[in-house]
This record gives C-alpha cells, structure tokens and sequence, in this order.
C-alpha cells in the first residue's frame, strides 16, 4: 500500500512537470496541443486507475475576470491525464476585466459535443454580456447536458443560471450577487464551494481556488489534492479580515456593495427576460 | 473626513470598474491601452491624493506559472491611476507552464528605461530558462535599479537573484525552492511576503494573492485595500491543511519536495554560475 501511495504521489508529479519538459523540447512550437500526458515520463509503474481521461472545458468571453479561471485552471491542470482546453466565442485573443490578454484553444464550435467538465469563470459587465448572447447560453446549456461536472466560480454562476442550470439547485455565487440566485429558480447557499450532485459553483474570485482543489479531491484524492495544495503553497495569509461583507468594516462594505447597484438592476432584468422568454 | 473616506472608497470602485466600462463600450478594440484611469466616470468629487501615477511592469516568459502573476495582478489592476503592463521578451503570444497563452503588452525594449514597479512571477523548467537567459536577467537588474519597487512571487525570486538583487536583502521564494536564496546572498526569510525597502518577494505561487493586497495597502491605504479584498472575496478555506511542507501529511510532503530534485540541482549550478561570472 505504500508504494501505492508513492505512485499516486509520482502520477501528480509527472502530470504537474511534464507540461514544462514537453514545452521545453518544443520551445519554437507556440501552443502546443494541451494535455497533462506526462509524455516525457515513465508512467509505467503507476497504478493506471489513477490517471483520468476527463476532457476539461474552461470558458473565457470579453470581460471575464481572469483570477477566476486561473485559480482553478492551476488545479485541474494538475490532474494526470486530464486534457484542459480554453474556450471562447472565436479563437480571437480575449481581454479579460483587468486587461490580461488570453489566446484560447478552441471556439465554441469547435468543442466535441460531449465534454466531461464544463468551467465557466465570472465578472462584471463582461458577465452581463454573456449572460444577454443567446448563443453563448444555448451553448452552455447544451454542453451542459452532457457533461459529468458543470463549474463555475463568481458570477459565473449566473451565466449558468441563464442557461436554465439552476433550477432547484443548490448554488453560490459572487456575495454582490448572490441574492440574483433565485431569480434563476436556484436555492442560494452561503458557502464558499457548494456542491449539487454534478454542479459545483464557488463564491468570488478568489473562491476558484477552493473550488479547484475540491475539484481534484473529487477526481482523484485527497492525498492528490493535497500534494497540488503544496505545490501552490496555499496556506494562505489574507493580510485583513476584509474578504467578506460580514467580516469587512462597515463602510468598506457599504461602498463596494455600492459599486454593483447598476450592474444588478441589469443582471435581474437579463435574469427576468431568461425566465419570461424561455 | 467621512466624506473623504467615501471617496476614497469611491475611486476604487471606479478604478475597479473603469476597465469594464472603458472595454464595453469600444468593443471592436481587441486590445485597448490597458490603465486604470477610469475615464468613463466623473471623478471631480474624488480627493486627487488617492489617484496614483504609477507605470506598473508585469514579466512574463515561456513557461511560467500563471497563477503567480495573475493573483497580484488582480490587486494591483485596481490601483486607480496605474497603469499595468505585461512585458515579455517579444509580443508573440507567451506559454504559460499549465498551457494558458497570455498576449503581451509590450516587449522588453519598449518598456521605458524608468518604470516604478517591476515584478516577476516564478515558475519550473521555464524559470530555469528565464535565470539562464542572459538579455532577460540584464533588462530585470536594468528596470529594478530605478523602480521604485521590485517584486517577485514564488521563484520569481531566483530570477531577482540572478540578477545581483538580493544581495543582503531578505527575501522568500517557494518553499521547495528556498534553500537556494544564500546562493545568492539573500537573507532568507520564512514568511509569506517579505518586505526588505524597495524589495517584496511572495512564497509560492498563491502567496501572490497576500502580496498583491500587501502592495495595495502599501500604495494607498489599509481601507482601499480593504475593499479589494472585499471584491475578491478572499476569506480563503482551503479544504486541507496541507499548503506548508511543514502541516502536509509527511508522505506528501516528501514526494512533492522529490519533484523538485533535478530543477533544484540546475538553478544551483545557474545560480554559482552568475556568481562566478559576475
């Protein structure tokens, strides 16, 4: 049983470094194809049930707040034999809310109709959007129906809500946003990752890193999850006791509470036309 | 003063929007000049000492680890009145060691000779490279010697090394990668973000987001970066406890601290290299 444990171990470790060493003995190539293969390694004293062929789906549209795609994107990318695609409207590079530029793999018509995980991270106005393109919506509705696990982080959420996903489930969502749950027919839980059977959704932004190493424990173990948990060096230190409308001073709470006033008389008009429309 | 405490509060909302609503509506801009001036709003009521000035320079290179920079640069996008830039040695897209492809803001000689924030993410193989790329580690030691601040999360802090600014300075890295500060003169430090005047280094990959908030409070003040925190959402729960080798089961700490064998042997032999050399 031991050496079934150091297996386990080496399988993350070949996963997490084999990215970088297929990279480095192909640096002139610029996207290589994706795929923790851990090519370069020898897998062949790992027990194979821990290896995974899920085929993972991360979206991206104009506006998205990266910080909750690339929290969890660190941790599935850590699952061994996983292949993690970025996804988006057309294969254009996307801006994301802070300004950080992304190149994604694949546009949405390009997805095979059945992937096991569907990730769909969140943001502002950006969200707004993507919750108002109909195409967008039907194509996560309808990957969706055939995936193993539906994800999302923030707001992202909503984009789920949107896509009819919610109804009767229990979910989370951003705190500026939560109370927009029932809207989509949801049952709003005030935790920082809820699981539903196979729907997942984190908090805020920095909730996809939670998220993501539930994630990993699910598919594989705890004992994977903890070791990418060291990798990432997630102990973390928050430098204030701010992260939380109920923990945050009061008048910090009040005024960044402020700032989504507009966006969520738009995000409930959006959510209402869904609903009447569908 | 409660007015100028609604101000300043204000002007992160408009600093953290700004980018949302500049993008919104200029659409058909695939990459507008990324500053958080926030033009789109009225900012005549804000006190205009809580509007800052600074050019602010994110590095990246092939390879490396997307979640060092994406975490501080969610906090340090809210900054109103900096302006952020991602640098890379071209403006050709840049391969992230989980597969993420990020598109550059400028590359290394268009940056201006003097900026006022230089930082560095970390990463494995592709750190390795980056401290062995001799025109990369001469335009860090450049930019820093007239920044106003130098960071680095993770092994970003072994390309500071590399290039001589660490010398007597306390600093951190990754754990796994800690033992290698002495190499290069550092004073190393066991703590999550380590402050030495001008110089802040970051622990691994996700202690970005503790010094991204750590750099914010430092700029502007405790309440602004407060509410960053806030819009974060960053009251973390990671489900174990297992982010420090020295709380992870002792198999798991093991086994992850072996991954880290060969790299640690190169960066030595980098590291007693630049040192003979220079």
């Amino acid at each position: 049983m031991r050496e079934d444990r150091r297996a386990i171990l080496r399988s993350i470790a070949a996963a997490s470094l084999g990215g970088a060493t297929v990279a480095a003995s192909a640096a002139d190539a610029q996207h290589p194809s994706v795929s923790n293969d851990a090519d370069m390694h020898d897998m062949s004293a790992f027990p194979p049930q821990w290896k995974g062929t899920e085929q993972i789906v991360m979206l991206v549209y104009p506006e998205f707040t990266a910080l909750d795609l690339v929290g969890p994107h660190y941790m599935l990318s850590s699952l061994w034999g996983a292949t993690v695609k970025i996804v988006a409207g057309s294969k254009a590079p996307v801006r994301s809310d802070t300004g950080l530029v992304f190149v994604p793999d694949l546009a949405l018509g390009d997805v095979p109709r059945s992937v096991d995980i569907l990730f769909v991270p969140g943001g502002g106005q950006g969200t707004l959007a993507a919750m108002q393109d109909k195409r967008l919506v039907r194509w996560v509705a309808d990957r969706a129906r055939r995936a193993k696990l539906v994800a999302s982080v923030c707001t992202g959420s909503l984009v789920l809500g949107q896509a009819g996903l919610l109804r009767g489930r229990r979910a989370t969502s951003h705190w500026a946003t939560h109370g927009l749950l029932r809207e989509f027919g949801a049952i709003p839980v005030q935790e920082r990752v809820v699981w539903d059977g196979d729907l997942v959704t984190g908090a805020g932004v920095s909730a996809g890193l939670d998220l993501g190493l539930a994630v990993v424990a699910k598919l594989r173990d705890r004992a994977y999850a903890q070791c990418v948990q060291l990798l990432a060096e997630y102990a973390p230190q928050p430098p204030f006791d701010a992260g939380l409308p109920s923990t945050a001073p009061k008048d910090v709470q009040q005024m960044t509470a402020s700032m989504f006033d507009r966006l969520l008389v738009e995000m409930k008009q959006t959510a209402r036309q869904a609903l009447s429309g569908g």
